[in-house]
């Protein structure tokens, strides 16, 4: 969508269902073995009692809802903000959801982040500044 | 590393190769297809003049240095704020560094956080809160 045609309040959201399989291949990518995410017998015994997804990982559902739906083609990511306030659990199906805030002018354009799992708990909460397009999909 | 082992000014680091498979992998794991990490005919066309990476893989190295280095095991993510400075193209070799930068009492530490290219260039730099460990690794 172009920086002309998004409103203040225009929303849109991507939901998936996060796996274990996730949670390796993103430690593969990543390099972050920490064993909360991939060790079950070490995370049976921390605070959250099983394995939990990365965060980051949690928080990269908002780069999917920038670069597929809004601003969507062409947009320019600049800035992220990322609280993490639940853990997600394999398994658990997080909705991320990226709400026009602000236009801040010269293409920018300022979201509230938030995603929540299938309990409709909060579980990432931020802050985005896109780069719109301003004159085509190459513009 | 425990909470009161740690020193504003300490540091660790996390350097690796993105790869086209990185990349491909990670738009598998979150479901961002942005033409731009993905498809190269279009990204030609754009002003990167190739495929870039997402940017939050190259922001989840942090992630990588917070779990698996400083604090290292049994600390918990709480938040993090990253602003994306410059394009990393596929085979470019990143650098994560994360720097004490204050203790904020009750487990919490600040940290600095950048990330450079092989040329030097800072491509990421923000900001996280850990909550690092107080009495081992599960406590």
């Amino acid at each position: 969508m172009l920086y002309e045609e998004i409103k203040v309040g225009d929303t849109a959201s991507f939901e998936k269902t996060i796996s274990k399989e996730d949670v390796f291949a993103f430690a593969g990518v990543t390099g972050d073995f920490n064993p909360l995410h991939i060790d079950e017998t070490h995370a049976e015994n921390t605070r959250f009692g099983k394995r939990i997804a990365h965060g980051m990982l949690t928080g990269s559902l908002f780069s999917t809802v920038f670069g597929m739906k809004l601003p969507g083609e062409g947009a320019i990511y600049l800035s992220q903000t990322l609280s993490f306030l639940a853990p997600v659990f394999f398994g658990d199906t997080i909705k991320a959801t990226a709400v026009v805030k602000e236009k801040l002018g010269k293409g920018r354009v300022k979201f509230d982040c938030v995603a929540t799992n299938q309990d409709g708990e909060v579980v990432v909460r931020g802050e985005a500044v896109l780069l719109a397009a301003k004159e085509g999909p190459n513009g």
